[in-house]
């Protein structure tokens, strides 16, 4: 497993010399805002004042989760499996934003609950889908670092074939339930400030949901001191994966795109794990899940888009890459005051 | 000039048609968010069940504004006409943005103080510059129609050579006084909760500037329920040619996504105007200028974007695009639940 020595620290000597070079170009000082933030970022992160973040990959990792015999979902669990199939025929929401910014797209079975065709996907199964948290650990300790290694071994791949961003979703019925859990432990909150409708349970349906993971909670007895311990007991194998695959980003100095709530909890994982593992993630979007907020406050982290999305597919992280693409277009096509002739302001 | 009659009303018709497809799509009903809205506003602008975007046309307007003597701007006035040799030459920031979304540009001299070079940017000047609106009325009421027009025609340009989006931006130093005292006027607003630091005064100098635009607004005493009298006697040149524009666009049923805050007086005034005009207006971008949120509210708007930036020259409505293309590409390229074999959700 990738330890904290083996994330490479940002470079801000790179850093400070682009914040320098931003206030050359033909703009006021500072008035691309966030875009100029995320050029140094993106710098201090690949080592290079020119970064460059195209071709981007897309990772989605899809799992079952035991806990959907608790009724907590809208959908029943055979839809991650239909919606596997709908992502290797092309015509899920991510799969249209992945084609709109020319992304590698993969997908990689981690653990659905049945058994797919391996054409179009990735099949790299730790197993069948969790256990029902409410009666049983998710998975093992062992399991955990396996679903951990399908997402290093998935970054490795995306980054070998030349992708210079990753972008992480997931597929998994139940998972906002299985997030929510992991999310309480690990930030110390309250379930009822954390669950909201997922994917569109009624109304009526949130206590119970809330119910659910409160048991599930008490039942396991989760070490929040213990990263990989509250995955094993109450995670979700692609969740396991998406801490992985964040890491294995990082650990290469790749910038990754975190999706909505669900990545967001694995990435608060990653970063429990490795707290350097942070400097490598950009925030795509803010979901309406509720825990949301909860997981980028637990992160400092605030996403770049806020759009009222709650899909995950890593759908949101897809829609804010063209804003990391102006950034690094920015810095590398500007023409700065002296070369285009133009007389620079007075300073502030 | 545009009369109410002039603009079509939205086809709900056909919004209500994208609304119901759009919960035939795999993912949950909603759960894309304001890309649903968007989808669904695009089709009711165009009348067409999948609208299409591509390619977009940006059009930005150039003019010089007397007042930028009262030292209201942290750069000089020569900096309009630099800034245009910067747009022709391709090295500015919505050059950088223009390109990266595929749009057709086109820089239009509406009035820059001094005469420039007619290759590669349209020529079509009312006249040298507004006078200083301390002092004298910007424009003539001819000549804030005349701007009006070469909006117009802009938007028929870029109409006719097949762009279904426009992305509207504006170059002028000194034009965010012009727009604040506009604004004050028309939103009856006082000047102190507008005015900011525009390109980036010093702190020192937004009393300055206040004290500029509200012995402007004295002095002028523009009809708040005249839009035509408050753009002659304190406005722009590029900004009634953005206002042009705007409803040049609407009467043709293309959606329009309007910048920060000049862009966003220029839609007001298009709105008083025209009220109709509304309906084909997107929000791209929150700017930091505290009128913005003003200019907003009296237009009951909600930018797509917040990246604190402050720029202009339509980069932040040319950031905004993507989102507009995948909200179209959604439509038009995702698979039904039927045609998936995804099992819907229940109904929430």
């Amino acid at each position: 497993m990738i330890t904290p020595d083996g994330i490479p620290p940002l470079d801000r000597d790179v850093g400070d010399r682009v914040r320098g070079y931003l206030d050359t170009l033909t703009k006021p000082p500072g008035s691309l805002g966030r875009l100029e933030q995320l050029a140094i970022s993106l710098a201090e992160m690949t080592g290079d004042a020119f970064p460059d973040v195209t071709p981007p990959a897309v990772l989605v990792f899809a799992a079952d989760h035991g806990v959907a015999q608790e009724g907590v979902s809208a959908f029943p669990q055979d839809v991650t499996a239909q919606m596997v199939a709908n992502f290797v025929a092309g015509g899920a929401a991510i799969n249209v934003f992945a084609r709109q910014i020319g992304a590698r797209l993969e997908v990689i079975d981690v653990g659905v609950a049945s058994a797919l065709p391996g054409e179009g996907l990735v099949i790299d199964k730790v197993r069948a889908g969790t256990a029902n948290i409410t009666r049983q650990d998710a998975i093992s300790r062992a399991e955990a670092r396996q679903a951990l290694d399908v997402g290093m071994r998935a970054a490795d791949r995306a980054i070998d074939a030349g992708c210079r961003c990753l972008i992480v979703g997931e597929m998994g019925i139940a998972n906002t339930t299985a997030s929510s859990a992991m999310l309480a432990v690990l930030a110390g909150e309250t379930v009822c400030r954390l669950v909201g409708a997922g994917t569109g349970i009624p109304e009526s349906r949130l206590a119970h949901k809330t119910d659910v993971i409160e048991r599930a909670i008490a039942a396991r007895q989760a070490d929040p001191n213990d990263p990989l311990d509250v995955l094993a007991k109450l995670g979700g194998l692609e969740i396991g994966a998406m801490t992985g695959a964040f890491l294995g980003a990082a650990a290469r100095r790749r910038p990754t795109i975190v999706d909505g709530f669900i990545a967001t909890v694995a990435a608060l994982l990653a970063c429990r794990l490795c707290p350097t593992a942070r400097y490598y993630l950009i925030f795509g979007h803010r979901s309406c899940e509720p825990g949301h907020e909860v997981a980028l406050a637990a992160l400092a982290a605030t996403p770049l888009l806020d759009l009222q999305m709650r899909l995950g597919e890593g759908s949101g992280a897809a829609l804010a890459f063209p804003l990391l693409q102006a950034a690094t277009r920015m810095l590398a096509d500007m023409a700065t005051f002296d070369a285009a002739g133009v007389a620079a302001g007075e300073p502030r």
